[in-house]
């Protein structure tokens, strides 16, 4: 039985995890392959102390000698970033090499080129640890959900932002405090803007949406928005609604086209998506055919992410000579007619807090803009006057109404003399079907 | 492209939902497979007024005819229950046909003998749909998790059995009562003791243990307890301890065995597992590198059982010229010197509801004979004397400890003058890796 060779791109955190796992587990990873499957090359700038390499493994200092070794069948990158990333990619495709990567912003920015060249040159980019770290997410949506016509799927994503939400909920804590607390313990980077202004989970919905619907990669036209601006007092009032608040990425497929967003969401407590805390991530998909299944587990982390990167390489190196029967991005056609809706043509519930002065008959005026603006007011929540003793903060949910008509909305109710501070709204999804 | 053609044996539930699904989604499945998919063929004692059957479809009343048509490709088995499936399918492999079942029963029972006759004919036998329903749960394991020496698994697989429980903690009902609505709304059987007594359950745990750890499928050692004996009193103290009672399938490698097990289980309410309500399904993967991974969805149904039948469909159609890359059960060699272990031997915490006469000096006794057989409490609760007021219920929760030892404090306590009724017992597992 031949074996297959394996050449690694990048031996930092999930590249170390990949060598270990692949060393571990290396026995029970040929019987489920069917055949060997060792790393042959890797290419580093460093050694990894947390690695034993033997001298059965080649070292190069320039990982570009992996994807020219005449004796590797696939390269994985695992180098991070952009242009290095791509150039590697693209130059190991036009080598005939398979390719495995764990690259979300490569893919979700790139994809539709390199999956091009790909096919073009009879190869496979897999890519199931780019999204969602160790969760089998890609294969449960571009196999296992092939019967559905999928309708929306919502996704816990970004574990760093899931992280600091949990904390803030389960303890009263301030964004602030917990972000600093998620940089100490290495769940956020030094400059935490991918995670915590949403581009991360961006990157990751564009490719969720991708595989869901067959429309191709389009990044640029994701609405994100970030977690930042999310208080404890926003925090502590959606769960007296019976919610929580979750940074989701969220596609839905209308009639007019595709929804594309990830922001901060209120969400009943009692689905489960509500419940998944911490720095786990899940994803809840619903089918036409099967409802809702949802997929649970570790987002990030070097092993946990070098789980689906294996799992990759075992998907190709089990076909090795027939590899690329599931397309790239689910289908082998692209789906027409279904463009990206603008963010002001997507339809959701709101939460708001509007601060007021503490008199009589704001309500009155409140609700009378609503109505002109066609929304309908699901549930009120007035508290009690806020530290100086001359504003309330009045809570609204509403049933779903189009953004463009809430932008609207929210310009007539903050030109009111008695709004006197920055209306805050959170989107609301049921998520119920 | 050659089109891939379907034969459908049985047009129940799982065969009406699959036809259907098929039927109005046909378009999207044949871009995703990259290949048109049509079912040709349907073998059926009767029509299915559910199913509106085109002229290009041939009917026939005698499904092996279904098998020996030279012009299908799959054989879809959805009729259940052991001899005729099984005979058909053999036939269907002897014939050169790939096959697709949602026979969990089957499976289990006759899997290995099933498995070798595919493989010598070099056709695959796929079944998804045969554990936990929609749910892509044997390619999650089987391809997914790949990398992983998985640990354990612990499944609410058993739609009938969670309702049960969950109706009687939710709204503090009893069995009898909620199995009678069980019944009518039509998640059970008019004999349900397939769902209530575990065997159900059962099937489904063998499959999940054989391509998790590499075993054969072994049926009749799985330990097996049902949760007709599961009583509203014992559901509301184990809330009280902070646990929901699930009727779990769990099993779980250990360096003397595999344990392989099915009964009601005290979950940590915290756990997502806990939380998973109604009809629906998940299981829980505990994997070296991944750590949990959670997959869940609904456990049956027409269209969700389709959802998976459709999802095997298009694996095999998508490489149909070279098909069964993926060994049937996960590996392609068979774990040597893995026995599965007499429930004697396993190890697991408890919990016990000891009911007492009301006197002093009880809980030295039972403490006593607690320590004497090596097992340490965790908790101890101890209720208001019951309705007569001359006895009280102790609950336990134990340290995990041996059954065997367990087994023998037991027999001791039941001893005791002052224990008078049977003690119960429900095992507690923690699911925290």
């Amino acid at each position: 039985m031949k074996s297959v060779n394996v050449g690694l791109c990048g031996l930092g955190t999930v590249g170390s995890g990949t060598f270990n796992v692949m060393q571990r587990n290396l026995e029970d990873i040929a019987r489920r392959a069917g055949k060997p499957v060792r790393i042959t090359h890797i290419g580093a700038r460093r050694d990894n102390p947390a690695c034993e390499v033997g001298e059965d493994v080649k070292i190069s200092r320039d990982i570009f000698d992996v994807v020219r070794d005449p004796d590797v069948h696939i390269v994985v990158e695992l180098i991070g970033g952009y242009d290095t990333a791509k150039a590697l990619v693209l130059e190991a495709i036009s080598n005939g090499k398979h390719v495995v990567t764990a690259n979300k912003a490569l893919i979700a920015v790139h994809g539709n080129e390199i999956f091009k060249a790909a096919e073009a040159n009879g190869v496979v980019v897999a890519y199931e640890a780019a999204v969602a770290g160790g969760i089998p997410i890609i294969k449960g949506i571009r196999e296992g959900l092939v019967a559905n016509d999928i309708k929306w799927l919502a996704g816990i994503i970004n574990g760093t932002g899931n992280f600091i939400l949990t904390e803030m909920r389960e303890k009263g804590r301030v964004f602030d405090d917990v972000l600093k607390e998620a940089q100490a313990l290495g769940y956020a980077e030094a400059d935490p803007t991918f995670d915590v202004e949403g581009i991360d989970a961006a990157h990751k919905l564009t490719i969720l949406a991708s595989i869901a619907f067959g429309i191709p990669l389009q990044f640029d036209k994701v609405y994100t928005e970030g977690i930042s601006r999310i208080t404890r007092e926003d925090v502590q009032y959606a769960e007296e609604l019976g919610y929580r608040i979750k940074h989701l990425g969220f596609t839905r497929k209308t009639a007019e086209g595709v929804e594309l967003r990830v922001h901060p969401t209120l969400v009943p407590e009692k689905r489960l998506l509500a419940n998944v805390n911490g720095v786990l991530n899940a994803v809840l998909v619903e089918g036409d055919a099967v409802g809702p299944t949802m997929y649970y587990g570790p987002g990030a982390g070097s092993e946990q992410t070098a789980s689906s990167v294996i799992a990759d390489i075992v998907d190709i190196a089990r076909e090795i000579d027939n590899a690329g029967n599931v397309p790239h991005l689910g289908y082998s056609t692209e789906t027409e007619n279904l463009p990206v809706l603008p963010v002001s043509e997507i339809e959701t519930a709101y939460y708001l807090r509007i601060t007021v002065k503490d008199e009589i008959g704001q309500m009155a005026q409140i609700a009378s803009i609503m109505s002109e603006n066609g929304i309908n007011i699901e549930a009120i929540l007035q508290k009690e006057p806020e530290e100086d003793a001359s504003t309330v903060p009045l809570i609204l949910l509403t049933h779903p109404v189009r953004e463009k008509h809430m932008d609207k909305a929210i310009e007539a109710l903050q030109g009111l003399d008695s709004v006197i501070k920055p209306i805050v709204r959170i989107r609301v999804e049921q998520l119920d079907g």
